[in-house]
């Protein structure tokens, strides 16, 4: 699936509900998911996993709905590796850089 | 960009580093992003959001590449609308859900 299609499939499926919510509480509804996606990492179901990490990457992009981001031009930062040292794999000196 | 793609390319670029660092790193190193991304949107800069919810979106898919998500899959659930109702735009009788 197409970024860009995603995008526009949640705006269609929430963004009247989003826009209600508002940016903060969206937010807030984001990392409570990321808290379910840090309690599915420490179990072992990998179908309970799949779903927290589309729950996040959903709220993420309702929150890209709400402030007008493009979360497809956001991501190709990185479509040609590493932005920092423009590299694949990844130069940079030190392990955390990106 | 499809996000299988955006997986792969990142798995190329990252996933050594990322399985050095190993899941709970990159779980940590994921959150500061999401912490930088909250700075962002309460700043009034279109770009730094951008690259904002680009950090957010690259962390968020090293961590699924080291769990072995296939991220695409996990965001299909959401490509016919709502999950919970299957309606575009969700039909759910309260606000949040999804």
């Amino acid at each position: 699936m197409e970024i860009a299609e995603l995008q526009e499939t949640l705006r269609r499926t929430y963004y009247r509900r989003d826009a209600g919510r508002g940016t903060d509480a969206t937010f807030r509804w984001m990392t409570e998911e990321v808290g379910e996606l840090a309690r599915a990492l420490r179990r072992d179901d990998p179908r309970n996993l799949e779903h927290e990490f589309g729950d996040v990457l959903a709220w993420l992009t309702s929150l890209a709905n709400l402030t007008d981001v493009d979360l497809a031009r956001a991501a190709a930062r990185y479509e040609n590796g590493c932005p920092k040292c423009g590299e694949i794999p990844c130069a940079c000196p030190t392990a955390d850089e990106r």
